[in-house]
């Protein structure tokens, strides 16, 4: 469906801000409380919150991050995954979001119905209310950026910082591929596994995987280290090139890093016990920098999705 | 300041985004706690919030809330103030924001530095960390969305919903005019007072004007009212006349209800000891629909900024 309309009626400008409102609000539903605790003040009220915090903003934009073949609901709703991974990513869980849109007056009711309509499934299959947000106006766009609250589902908040020299490199599911078959718009954030993963010790750091493992990697690598990866142990998605896994972004799983001398077997059997139908792979380890045996992967030679370029 | 640059050495793009979210940290210097508090992690992390929490978006759009002739660190302040206004109008407190731009990648580094210090300086003056953000691209486009977190200041939240008939109607400062006199780029958001208001218990409801009180006394107005305004008790910027006072927006001065029991000149007297510099003025009351005087000022007659059109 094309986001913009020749025919005014149909716009979102013939129906004037109050009108807009109103419908967004039956289009989100139950996906958003009754205000103050929603839409309808000058700010949402949300209860407090006894632990630590964590926060997380996201965008999706019109002929960069989705184009006309895109259906809206599946705009809706990748808005909202996308920054699920992120809480994901540090063991959190989500308690409420707003939603800045910045849209051209051509944009037809339809599509913002339905792109509403995607967001709030997703909302509410992930329990996440939509408090609030704002929409203004600009020329040719339409720019959705959410932003995220949530909170440490366990004890323990875990972050890209903490990895060592010597401890193993680990990634759920299969790399690669995303962007080309639409999985960046059908994945699952691993909400539950990266919960799971924050509340085991051994685990020392974490991240989700957007723009490619290759690039991504880099975040998580201590000080005096490089990762030593085997390229026949990345888990790739079927009919996918090495090349592919490392760099093409947007695959949405966790990246994390296992202690020197966690118990791989045991934490192998615990992970399936738990999460019996997703994957979780050994790809490597952080060696010293300069001790990295010649059948390693050479990192430098691959390039993930570069930002602003 | 023009935000685009003909030469591409001096763009956003030419230095890609390690670089640039380096410069972005240096910016925000200060105002910008560091990793896992700030910029740097999958999300950022917050400290745990024992009352009742705010939040709040709003954004600044090229072409729409600023141009070429604005400078850039007005513009940067103006986000973080009409957000700050926002927390105001319920009593709140802030405690953390985070920032989405969505930018042109011809968009000036200069420029850029320059928005980034206006915030980060404003961001210093009210002690609000700027704890996280993203960057996206998108063609012909300058938007800055910020979302602010905050909590109560006092006991009390105060909604635009608690007004009776017959409650007496009171806004703080001048206004009108101040889009032609660049005030609404140099307003203080009046947090202060705000936090002040939602301690007396004789403020029933509260909500800041941002689209001329015309169009937004009508939030405040309860079920079965009309507002009964007089023209000439409405406190007006010199040189403004009351339409402009009434229509023209953007004043970021608050609007709130005082119970009709209230005693008026004892909560006048509380006022100016602990705000001497500001005014505030009993414009009118809420009047039974039906029984308003011809003298009052029928706001049917004006029309406050009406957006999406």
């Amino acid at each position: 469906m094309h986001p913009f309309t020749q025919r005014h009626a149909e716009s979102v400008s013939a129906w004037g801000e109050a009108r807009l409102i109103a419908a967004i609000r039956r289009w989100l539903g139950t996906a958003s409380p009754r205000a103050p605790f929603g839409i309808g003040d000058d700010c949402a009220v949300l209860p407090a919150s006894p632990g630590q915090q964590l926060i997380t903003v996201d965008p999706v934009i019109f002929g960069r991050h989705f184009d006309a073949s895109v259906p809206p609901r599946a705009v809706g709703a990748k808005l909202l995954k996308r920054n699920l991974s992120d809480l994901a990513a540090m063991g959190g869980r989500p308690t409420a979001a707003v939603l800045a849109l910045t849209l051209d007056r051509r944009v037809s009711r339809r599509w913002l119905e339905e792109f509403y309509r995607g967001l709030a499934d997703s909302a509410r299959r992930y329990r996440v209310p939509i408090v609030g947000g704002d929409i203004a106006q600009a020329d040719g766009v339409i720019a959705a950026s959410l932003t995220l609250l949530g909170s440490a589902a366990g004890p323990r908040v875990l972050t890209r910082t903490g990895a060592r020299i010597g401890d193993w490199i680990y990634v759920t599911g299969s790399l690669g591929g995303s962007l080309t078959t639409g999985r960046h718009f059908r994945f699952s954030p691993r909400l539950a596994e990266g919960a799971w993963l924050a509340r085991q010790p051994e685990v020392r750091a974490m991240m989700d995987l957007s723009d490619g493992l290759a690039k991504d990697l880099h975040a998580l690598t201590p000080p005096g280290a490089v990762p030593a990866l085997e390229a026949e142990q990345l888990p790739k998605h079927r009919g996918v090139s090495v090349k592919a896994a490392l760099t093409d972004g947007e695959d949405y799983e966790l990246l994390f890093a296992l202690k020197q001398s966690a118990d791989r077997s045991a934490f192998a059997r615990a992970w399936h016990r738990r999460f019996p139908l997703v994957r979780v792979t050994n790809i490597g380890r952080f060696a010293r920098t300069g001790s990295v045996s010649a059948q390693a992967l050479s990192l430098a030679d691959y390039h993930g999705y570069e930002h602003l370029r």
